[in-house]
């Protein structure tokens, strides 16, 4: 069974060395139901109060920077390091599940010597043992670097794929899931074939359905008269300057293009608002992931782009939010 | 039909007059539909560029106090004033709707002399007339003033019925919904009678089934061994001084209390924590309006201590805000 190592000794070590007596607790949805226990059992071994975040939490973007403000220390469960913060420690997880027999599946789906290794953090300390099993199978691997918001050499993100932007011929992503490696694919125009160690499979990621309903969107979008663009205020998420950019060259066009702001983006909340369609430049997965559930289309700066004619069709590309651009 | 009056030329003038290059629109989630409109008319009037607030708002403590750190003013409609802030301006909506066939159908209903009027803030320059015609009609009402959380005489919150505690033996609310007039008649433990404009029909408020509901949510929480204590960050609802006493209280008792902190409290956010029952200490309508669709048992502070014995259970009150108590 996939088991989530948390290391609370650790955090009971920094308690102590740093003489903290009020500590903030964050954890993603999935790890919530632990986290009641998790702060029990802080406070017995350290003294400290704890104050647990409640807020929806999905990515290191969801820092609870008010929480952050109320404590002396937060500990952030489940995601890596992204943005600078004095008083917020990153509790990484990382998965125990065997990554090799998915990445065995996958071999003779890859047909080239130069393989980009991508994956996600949970994963990311298997790498070492998949690089070894593929140069023992007479491949060559290669590891990208990406950019600063991402904390590993490998590590992609649901909104940075700059880690597979490397010289080779196609890729092998490991995690489960389909936007990664959807994401590096569109990135890349590469090859990309997913090895899912929890389903214990591997196949070839195809854009093309994909590609088909984004285009669909943008044609809906094409009658709008009146957008929404839409900015969050999360840490990381921030694209006023795009958001400003965009509501400029839509009003030359003579649409109109309001700027909404807020935390989460939900279906549910923008059902309030009137607009014909919106434009996401918050966290890139909401406009894919909900984007059946949204009740007009909700497309990407990209997206934006074409309908207002400042951009070419082929040239749909994923959303990605890059170091600095935040 | 209702209108309400927004005084669009208001905000033109003092943003002119303070010469505001950025404005920030909240509007409550009724209101969200004229939103876009409204920022566009601003930006065509005045010149100046508009951000409008995408998250949830229900009430004056939903102030957007991270979009008013980035605009020169914000202006928050639909509410009356709550709370300090430097670059808040709050546009009050005003329903046309006339009260007085309700208020007409409500007179044989009061049986004293003395009547204390009470009401929301959508109707209250509709108090004076009512005032007038009560007087015509040979009663005395009387109006309260509330505390410094309220705006007018007279004024009741979800929150706060400081405006009802005054010299009377049976009230008469003006407006729509149960809440407002039931949280009168218990605080009060007098008569209400309800008179709703929207309907054009008047009873009277009985608590009785209510108070036995909340009884059985008390009932239902003394098994439980695991709390959650909800502290909400929402300027107006922030009672961390009141939960760390209840967790004090609790742990004393020998039951595991934890605090949890958060923006919006919905039963969605609260379903991804293992409590097993938890206690509100923000806005006090979450945890009656939702109470059917909490999967465990949400209780005010109050209920909270009959659990814990440390409060008769004849006692049940309304959980009230208070001035300075936030």
């Amino acid at each position: 069974m996939e088991q989530f190592d948390f290391d609370l000794e650790r955090i009971f070590k920094i308690i102590k060395d740093k003489k903290c007596k009020n500590i903030g607790l964050q954890f993603p949805e999935g790890l919530k139901r632990q986290g009641i226990l998790i702060a029990k059992e802080i406070e017995e071994k350290t003294g400290a109060s704890t104050i647990i975040s409640g807020n929806p939490c999905f990515g290191a973007c969801d820092i609870d920077t008010i929480l952050a403000g109320y404590v002396d220390l937060l500990f952030h469960f489940g995601h890596s390091k992204m943005g600078k913060y004095d008083n917020v420690v990153f509790i990484e997880t990382r998965s125990n599940i065997d990554v090799l027999p998915a990445v065995k599946i996958a071999i003779p789906l890859l047909k080239t010597k130069n393989i980009g290794l991508v994956t996600t953090v949970q994963h990311i300390h298997k790498l070492d043992e998949v690089l070894k099993f593929l140069r023992n199978n007479g491949r060559e691997p290669v590891i990208g670097k990406g950019d600063l918001r991402v904390s590993y050499p490998g590590q992609v993100l649901g909104c940075n794929f700059t880690a597979a932007r490397i010289d080779c011929e196609e890729y092998l992503y490991i995690g489960s899931g389909f936007f990664h490696p959807l994401g590096v694919a569109i990135a890349t125009g590469k090859k990309v074939i997913a090895a899912d160690p929890y389903l214990n499979q591997a196949q070839e990621v195809s854009p093309e359905k994909f590609l088909r309903k984004r285009s669909g969107y943008i044609a809906k979008a094409m009658d709008a008269k009146v957008f929404g663009i839409i900015v969050s205020t999360k840490s990381g998420q921030d694209r006023m300057t795009l958001a400003r950019q965009l509501a400029e060259i839509a009003n030359k066009h003579g649409i109109s293009a309001q700027i909404i702001m807020m935390d989460l983006v939900t279906p549910e909340q923008l059902l309030g608002f009137k607009a014909d369609a919106y434009v996401n430049t918050a966290c890139p997965r909401i406009t894919i992931d909900d984007s059946e559930r949204f009740h007009v289309p909700v497309l990407t700066p990209a997206e934006f782009e074409i309908v207002l004619g400042e951009r070419k069709w082929e040239t749909i590309e994923m959303d990605e939010i890059l170091e600095g651009t935040e």
